[in-house]
Formats: C-alpha cells, sequence, structure tokens
C-alpha cells in the first residue's frame, strides 16, 4: 500500500491530487446509527478552507462535501461512507513551468525519485488539498467522540517568533482572530509579522497545540501503539510538520525527576487525581484522565517568491520564484487538520480498548 | 492486539513482563540468506545492560540472548525468529509495597484502570526490560540495512541542562564515556550533574540524536506512512520519551521560509544535492538523499528516593519514597533502543518501497 | 473496520450501496508507470453487466467506470486510484415492500441483527452491485500480471446438475456461450435447465473454475497466508459462494497417497516439473510452477418469485413472493468476479514475496 | 511478513521448526481477567500429540506447554502470552537423505525456490509441529468462547471412502474410538481401512466437520471479512487441507432455489430462526443464529514407503521410499487443529463486531 490508509478500526482511506477531477476519503467502520449530514462536516472544511484572510491563499477552491454511501434515512449504515470533494479552480498552466524544476522545501524531488515522475500540477498527491479526506473523517470521529462526552480543540499558539505561554490563554479568544490564536494581542503583532513576511516575499511558520478533554482513563494499547505515539505519527503526518510535543515535551528532558513527576492526589469527589499535569495526561501510553496536551511545530511554507537556488530534473542548476497563489503562513489552516487528526487516532484507540478486558466483553455480549 | 506488534512487513512481536520467566520477540518477515548468530544480537543487548557504569542500575540483569527458531545452517531462513532472554535476578519480593501504591509518573495506574489489575513486580511489561525485544530485533534489522550500505547511529546530545552544539560534536568520543555524549567536557560535566542528583535522591532526563546516513532517495510513503511521521510513532513508543523531532525540529517554526528551504544543488559528482539539510534528510514524507537526523527529549526516571505524595489504588492519600536500585538517568541505556527503533522503521519502509514502481516489479521477477 | 478493505500491498477498500448515488472503490498500492486508462477496467465490468443474456436480469444498470484520481498523462502515479460508478436505475419503490420482512437466503435478517437497521432497497450493501469495485480493481491486478506473462481464466464448470469433465473442455468455447461454459453441448443442456427454472419461479446455481498460469514458483506465504488460503477466502468472501476446492479438492480426501501424490520429474527443458496436478499447482501454500487450479460452488440466487414461508422485522410469520427483476442463476455473471478476486490475491501475495530473500533486496537496491 | 501472523484482534503469531529447539507462540490481544493456568492448554495439545494410536506416529514428541508471560497470579493480564514447547526427540540423521531430494506432495521444492534452501529436518517450518502454537492459542480462544456461552466441536466425518451420513451421527461416539468419528461402526471400517493402507505402504486422508453452537446473530463482517471467507482462510491454511464447505457446500450448487432457501420461521420462544439450515448458519457472511457447520477436506499423507519418482536439488531424476514414523492418516489429529482455527477465527470477529454499533459503544463507556 502507499501508505493513504490510516486507523485500524475506525480506517480511513484518502484519495486524489490537487488538480485531478476530485478528492475523497473512504471510512470503513463507522458504527451504525450515528445521524450524519453534510452539515456536520460541511463545518470543519470551512475552517481549512482558503481566502478565509489576507494570510491565506485567495484560490477560489471549491470544497462541498457529498456524500455518496453509507447513510440511509439520516443515519450511518455500519457501511464503508463515502466522501467526495470536486475540484474546480484547476488553473494547471499555473504550474506547467515547474514539471522540471525542484522547488525547495517540497516533495517534488523526493516523488520522482521514488515513482519515476509525478503529477506536478499544484503539488499533486502532496498538495494540502490532500488534507480534505483527514478534515472530513475527523468531523465525523469527533461527532462521536463527542457523543462520548470528549472534546477536542486545537488552537495557534506561536506564529514566528510570537508565541503565546499558557497563562496567556484566553480560549475564547480563538475564534475572534484569523489566526485562531488565544491572545488578542500577540494575534496582532503576528499578523504584523505576517504583513511583513508577505512584503519581504518570504513565508513563516508556528506552533499548534490541542488539548482532548475527558477523555476515560486507560486509552492507548502500552508499547508499540502507545496513545502518544500513535498521536504523534497522526500528527507528523500532516504535511509541514517537524517536531511534535506531548505535555512538557523538551523542557521534561531538562527537569529532574522530583519537578516533572506528577503528584497523585484525590480530588473534591474523591477521584484519583493529579496535582500537576507535566505529562500531558499520559502515563505509560494510555491516558491517565487529565487533559491530554500536545503541540506540534509547523515549517514556514515552502513556496515563496523570493528567488531561490534549485535544480531541474535533468540535473541543471538554475533559480526559480514560485509566484500565484500561496499562503503566507499554513498555520491557521492547518488548526483543524490537527483537531482532526487527533479525533481520528483517540477514537481508533477507544475501539481497540473495547476489547482490553474480559469483563467488558462479558457485558457486552450478555446485554 | 494489544499492541505490541510493530512494522508491516519486517513485523517484531515483543513479549515479557519484568519478573516473569523470560521476555522475548519473534520476528515475522526476515528475508531468507542473512548469516546471523548470537554474536550479532548480543553486542546490542550489553549497550542496554544495566550495571555499566555508576549512573545506571546495578541490578545484575541476565540478558544472554537465544536464537529458538527461523535460523539453519548458519543462515536466517525465512521464517520467523524466536529470540529469548531468561530472566534471573527476580527479587520481586522489593516490590510487594508497591502493588497499591501508584508510583507517581508510572503506569501503574494507567494499567490499573484498563485492565483491572497490573503485573506490580518490577514494573511489569511497562519496565524498561521490555525494550530487550525491541534491541535484538533492531540489531538483525540493522545487520541488513549494513548489508545494503546504510549506518544509524544515536548518541546523547544532551544530560539535563547540559547539551552539545552541532558544532562541538566529536563523534570518535561517543564510546569513551559512560553517557554516549559526542563531546568529553560536556560529559564530564553532565556526570558531575548526575552526581549531583543522586546524591539529592533525584533523577534527570536528556534528549537524544540520531543519524541516519545513506539512506537511498523516496523511502518513506506519502500521507500517513510517511518516514517521519512512522520514525516518530517508533521513537514516541519508548517509555520515557516526551517529543521527536525531524532536522530543525521545533526551531523551524520560528523561522522564515527563506532560511528554512534547503536549496537543491548539485554535488562534485554532478548528483542532485542540498546546500544545507534543515529539512533533517526527509522531504514530503520521504528520504531525500541527505543524512536523516532525529532526536527525542527523555524524561527524567520517574523512580526517585524523595518522598512524594500518592495515592492508594483504594484511593487513599499517602507517601512514597522508592528505594531499590533505580537508573537516575536512563538517556545512555536508551541510546542503542533509539537505534533499534530507527533501523525497524527504515527497513520495513525499505520493504515497502520495493512495489512502488512498476519497473522495479519487472525487474524482480525477471531476474 | 467493518471488513470492506482487502489485501495488505494492493490494497483495495470498496464501498457503495445498489441504490445509493454511486459505488466505487479506492486502490492504495498500485505501482507508478502503468499505462492505464477506463479503456482497461470498462471490459471487465461489461463482462458482469445484467441484461447480457435473457438468463440475467433485465435491469439496465448503468456501469461506466470513471478514473478520479492516480493517473497522470496516462499512466498510474503510484498514489491511490479512485474509481467510480454512479448508479442510475434507482427504483426504490420496488424494495419498499421488503423494508420489514426477511427474504430468506439473504442478509436482510443478519443486517438488521448486527446494525439494528438496514438500508433495504436492492439489498443495499449485500447487492451483487458490490462486485464493480472488485471486478475494476481486479482489471486493474489483471493487467499489471499480464505485463508479467501470468494469465487468469475463469469459466462456468456447472450449472446446476450440468457439469463439464476436463476431458470435455473446450477453452475457446467459453466466450461464445451466455454461460461462459467450455462446452457447447453442455451450456445447451444447461440453458434449456434454466428457461424450466425460470418457468417455475425457481433459480439454479452452479460452480466456476479458474486457472492461473505461468505463476512463479514459491508464491504464497508458508503458515497462515498460504496461497491457497489466501484464495479461498478471497473466493469464498464472494456473495453465494459455499465451498471451495483446490486442484483434486474433496475428491483427494478419499484417494490414496499413492494416487494424490504428484511424482517430480523433469520437463523437455530440464526444469523440475510436475507429472501430474493432482495439488492443483499448490505445495505447502506456495505455486509449486504448475497451473493453479480452484473451484466455487454457487448457491442458487435466493430471489424467487415462488411463495416462501418468513416473518418480519417485528418477528410474525408471513409469506413471500420476490417478483422484480432477478437472475435465475448468478453464477454467468460471477466468472468475471472470480477471475478479479483471483488476480487480486495473486498480485499482492507476488509483492509480500519480493521480500523473501536477501539477494532479492540486495539486487533491487543496488540496481 | 512471511505469513506467520493470525487476527486482527486476539492476534497470534507461531514460531519454530519441526527439529529446532523449540516451537511456540505469541498472542497479542487476549484480554485481561481470564483465568489461565496451563492445564487449560496442555488437554488440547494433548488431542494433537502423537502416538495416541496404532494410527499415528510413535514418535514421541514432547508437547509439555510453558507459559512465559502474560499471567499474573493465576489470571491474564492483557499483556502478550508467550507459550512454549521445546522438542526433544530431534533425531536429525533420519532427515539427512532428504536434504537434496525433494518428497512429492511436500513443501521441499517450493521452499527452496522461494528461499534459496531450507530447514529438512523433518519438514522445518512446513511440518505438522508447526500447529502446537494454533492448537495452544486456540485452547485459549476456545476458553474465552466458553464463558461467552459458544462451543466448538470437529469431528472426522469421513476416512478415505468411509463417509457418515448425518442422519447416523452419535455425537457421544466422537471420543469413543481413536479416529474422532461420530458412529461406531464406520470407525470401525474406517480402521480395517487404514491397516490395508499401512500394510501395502500408503496413506490416506479424510474429511473434518466443525460445528460452532451458541455463536449471536451477526458475527463477521460483510464484504471481504466475512465468518465464512474468515473461517475458509483458517481452515485452508492448515497443512493438508485442499477444499472447505460452509452449510450445503457444494451440494447447493446444484439445488433450486426454493430447496436451497431456508425459510424463516419463529422457534416455541417466539424467537426468529430458520426451519432449515442448509445455510450452515451463515447469510450474507455473517452469523443467523443457527449452528454454523463447515467441511475440510484433508488429502492423504505424502510421506509414504512406497517408492515414488521425483527429482532432487541439482535437477536430476530419482527414486524416493520415505521411511521412518509417519502418520498413515493425519485427519484424527487435526481434529483439534480445525476446532482451534475455528475459534481463533469467531473470537477475532467477536471483538470486531463489538464496534459494529453506536449504541454498544456508548453502552460501554457509560458502564
Amino acid at each position: 500500500m502507499s501508505g493513504s490508509i490510516f486507523g485500524n478500526h475506525f480506517r480511513i482511506t484518502t484519495w486524489g491530487e490537487s488538480h485531478g477531477p476530485a478528492i475523497g476519503v473512504v471510512i470503513d467502520g463507522c458504527p451504525a446509527g450515528l445521524a450524519l449530514s453534510t452539515e456536520d462536516i460541511q463545518p470543519f472544511l470551512d475552517r481549512r478552507k482558503p481566502g478565509q484572510s489576507k494570510y491565506t491563499t485567495k484560490r477560489n477552491e471549491s470544497e462541498q462535501i457529498q456524500i455518496l454511501s453509507g447513510i440511509f434515512e439520516g443515519k450511518t449504515t455500519g457501511t464503508p461512507i463515502s466522501l467526495i470533494v470536486y475540484n474546480q479552480d484547476q488553473r494547471s498552466k499555473d504550474y506547467k513551468n515547474l514539471a522540471a524544476t525542484y522547488r525547495p522545501g517540497h516533495a517534488d524531488y523526493t516523488f520522482d525519485a521514488k515513482y519515476g515522475f509525478r503529477d506536478y500540477r499544484g503539488g499533486g498527491r502532496s498538495s494540502g488539498r490532500e488534507t480534505i479526506g483527514r478534515v472530513a473523517a475527523g468531523a465525523i470521529a469527533s461527532k462521536i467522540l463527542h457523543t462520548l462526552g470528549i472534546t477536542i480543540q486545537a488552537y495557534t499558539k506561536a506564529i514566528g517568533p510570537y508565541s503565546i505561554a499558557p497563562s496567556d490563554y484566553h480560549f475564547d479568544e480563538i475564534n475572534r482572530n484569523p489566526l485562531y490564536m488565544p491572545n488578542a494581542q500577540t494575534a496582532k503583532k503576528a499578523e504584523e509579522f505576517l504583513s511583513d513576511c508577505m512584503e519581504q516575499q518570504d513565508s513563516a511558520g508556528g506552533v499548534i497545540e490541542c488539548r482532548i478533554e475527558h477523555l476515560p482513563v486507560g486509552i492507548g494499547e502500552p508499547v508499540f501503539s502507545k496513545l502518544d505515539a500513535t498521536l504523534a505519527k497522526a500528527i507528523m503526518s500532516i504535511g509541514a510538520v517537524k517536531a511534535v510535543e506531548i505535555g512538557d515535551g523538551f523542557s521534561a528532558s531538562s527537569a529532574l525527576g522530583s519537578q516533572n513527576n506528577d503528584a497523585f492526589c484525590l480530588d473534591k469527589n474523591g477521584h484519583i487525581s493529579k496535582s500537576t499535569n507535566h505529562s500531558g495526561g499520559i502515563l505509560g501510553g494510555m491516558s491517565d484522565g487529565d487533559t491530554v496536551i500536545l503541540r506540534a511545530a509547523f515549517k514556514p511554507t515552502p513556496s515563496i517568491a523570493k528567488v531561490q537556488n534549485t535544480v531541474t530534473k535533468q540535473g541543471e542548476a538554475t533559480t526559480l520564484s514560485i509566484t500565484g497563489r500561496h499562503d503566507p503562513v499554513i498555520v491557521p489552516r492547518a488548526v483543524v487538520v490537527v483537531e482532526s487528526m487527533a479525533a481520528l487516532t483517540v477514537l481508533d484507540l477507544m475501539f481497540s480498548n473495547m476489547h482490553s478486558n474480559l469483563d467488558g466483553i462479558l457485558n457486552f455480549y450478555k446485554k
């Protein structure tokens, strides 16, 4: 397989190229009985749509989702759900000059090396449009998690050098600025920074943080399919991600054990709890009842108008200036992608967890 | 499955608890014709063995590997290879007092929540001894990669706050100090720091870096099974890892596109190359011909003698001081574990890559 | 997952219901560089299309295949191939009366029991139309096998009690009669038998045989993924199949060892061969160089106009006469489905076989 | 992978060669909380042990099972269970002459072709001893199924030409004769037939039937992972099996629809039932509440003392007489293997079924 399948139980297969006829996803393993329509999915896609602000590409990309199977009388039937978005704004001519030239920071060279050639139009399979399938499936996973009382929220923690400390988070700010940042002042500075980037024909990166709340204790499988390991794969598989942290992440490596350990305590209801959350809600690869916290570092958009040195497919040195409509930063549009991948990961591990214990199995079948 | 299987083609299943009769691994998918004996595997295990220095536990853990299947007349036969290490120093009594008390920073609570109870002796399945199976299988994967001209080397980049900048790396120092650090001076400071930690009944963490050299271009599958994503899962699945970076990692998120992009150029042989390696050898989820560089952040050992607040299984507040033999830092012993997980990941994706191209398949079967 | 994914390397996901908007398949793992257009696929679909003869349903089912991804400039790119057929003749009203009544021999009751309800229109997911995805993917697998010199041919060995002995096979007859039988006389008798069935508002079953020629020796993995075991699953997963045989099949169970063993000999070129083929081309789960032969028994079409006793979803006894357009026998239309499933199985195991031997891997990467 | 892994949720990996140091299996995915000791497993292994009667080889094969992991205080912990049987009677010299000669009906030639060479001692990996791992794991699956009220029983329906009709079954006879046949008279005739075979240095095959009772309705996944398809793979993966039938099997292909359809009716408790069971308990790939019935055809033991024509590895014609201790028929010892593979298949699909329905998931997590 060429790696376009994710998950073991709630299993998705994405397909489609940026400038092909359509892009889509098939979900195999969605349980029957979930009320579902395009209205559950479209709002997720709209969050990753281009043209939302001056900091996102103005391409008029159609993202009207259609459901082709797996729903009957408004509910999922338990059979595969096929979702499709037809591509419309396919100005392939914009890309003809890129057929033989390798864009720095992109997958052009590695695709050609692996497959012999590539669909060079708009990045082909490695276009950001590939995430449409992830987000559409993630919307469904999120709806199921919601029925289980679990919520997932991602936001922009940093754009370039402008980062927000947890003590300055105002979660109700997230949807009030085009960068999805939980602090209005930092968002403003980040916007100015991005305007500078654009003027200088350059681009920026950033950091997205994601919080998963109300997960039952024990989700994740010890050893290779730990919750943190599976989340790391899911998040690192998003185009521009170069690092993933759980809880205190890198800073845990320079702390002392006595600082980093979270003491167990009893909450006001007498339930087992932790007095701090350095662990980021995961112990031994399983959810520990606290908020799961992860961060992903996104590199700056590689498509820049500034002149760059590169080579052609035939191995000749050349220079390149990538004109056209490109996001100066992809982070704001990636927020919903991080949320979607987290939802897909968590739901899949919750299904897996249902076989952990003989009592649970006996109860299920004695219903 | 409970998550003890890793890989799709060179697939390993690890098993065993710290204080059970034995620990082992089965490899399904090792190609036939590889010369193999315990002498290829034992040196890898010896690198993770306790008692190598004052900074590792003095437990006398037996780690003599035995091969139970899959070898005939000194060569692999293509059938499953079963490897076993019998446990010997099983002082279970040391752990009786831990049966009902949850150690902060450990998996005790999450195991009990998921499975109802746990083998509490020495950490049971979540003991560091679980990595014996990973390292034994990793030794075989490494040997195959070696025949393909690919080398993998990990080392300690940082212990607590003592970190080495790439410009100060001296790779020939790595095996000359007990911490596997590529700089003698920093290693010495780190040793002093660890002595302090031990005096204060505390523990430390650190950072391991890993370099994969001479990988062909195009290894890794676009979308979900990217080389970086698969490495991230593999490395994050190691016990105490809280973060993974590829190439510039987190610092890429605050760089400009013009700084972070690696210009393509031609090397002295006229082959396509890159003038810098911010990407860490991976573009679009596939190896780009440059050195693959990853870093993993390890949290401090959670077992400390300092008194900690915690709770019992029955939900009563208590305090705990973990005495006995524990590593003040697990990073040096984890170096070979990182190398092993990287080897397993890379080899698996190299097998997968063999089906990428019709020409390759035709050549294979026309031999 | 709900079981709509087949294969490990050349992996297909089918989706779609009989009366939904469309039906399709996504192939993940098709190698790059294969010349491919709808003209390679449509002829396969046309062989399973209804309305080919008086013995197949006269429903005007549209089966125009479209390619939505994975092809660029006429060749596969190595990325997922999404294939779609839009449904057109959706006379859902024909089925309204079946919503609450369980058709004997059909999956109505089991679907309801498993999922709580079902898309009852035209059989929903368990309709024969589900095989469209299999056949479309099988056409691509067959084309790849063809480039490797491997051919697969299925045909109707028996309809009801009319069966053809191997000594009476005339392979050039297969495409000259509407039943795809390799003997004109038996085909004629079978047609008369089917006419009788139709007059009596009844239906018939039959046997399909499939021959795979020129497979290299050694395809199939010992133990659980044997070639015969994987073929058995693939073929038994086709709707109405109730039995699968390899080589002599059931009659081998009453033979003596001295009769059933195939002596090895040397062919005219001095190559190792077998003097007989009781094994059906498979020894120890791997292809032995001889023609692979398998047979599948199909039960009679369960949809019959004759009055049957049954129950409603609410648990009330009732009677049922299934009117409308139904095949009196599905065997002729299933011939291409058997061929397709065999092609998908063989290709997948040929990919898996590429990692069997260290020499093969070294050669591949030293190219 | 080389195909030694079976199942998706209750996943087993078998390993070991006939004359290697040991043979074993690792189970990943056994739920926690099952009381388990070797006494649950040994009786299953004793049923496949050689030397039980004059019709089975007199080799003194040790089959004392040991549990190496996954059990604590008498119960499964949810972590991998490693089971091992040490080999003892390794008279490798018996097999030296077979190193270069291909035994007809065996896997010698195909192993050499695939892997370049093979462990020729006692059949190596393709020995019947490979089933030890299947049976040991099957014993555990059976115990779990038993707690769920599900029973599985296999028996010998036919030896050579001596077959028992369902109307002549006496299930209490099964364990009273060495052939595990449900009819004393036929068993006696079959024993005489086997004695003749042995005198004439020949061997025999037979048919095993298996019944699965009290399975809930809806087990099995539509399309590719149907219950019948998955059972077919499981059973066909047993060494000498050449055919698998479900319910009426091949005879369904010559029946009329009106004969083969099972009318639905109401049982005395008013529950939905079927008035006949031609379907063998499976409709649309899912259990229909009736007894699941399958049959497997075993070819005659290929190892015979009679002189056979064959070739050497070097491609020279020769003759071969296989002396030593071989079963004249493997069917009686394979009865428990069929039972074990059926148990593993059913349990795995029961786990998979737990995610089918949103209500079931909600109930599970609201406990």
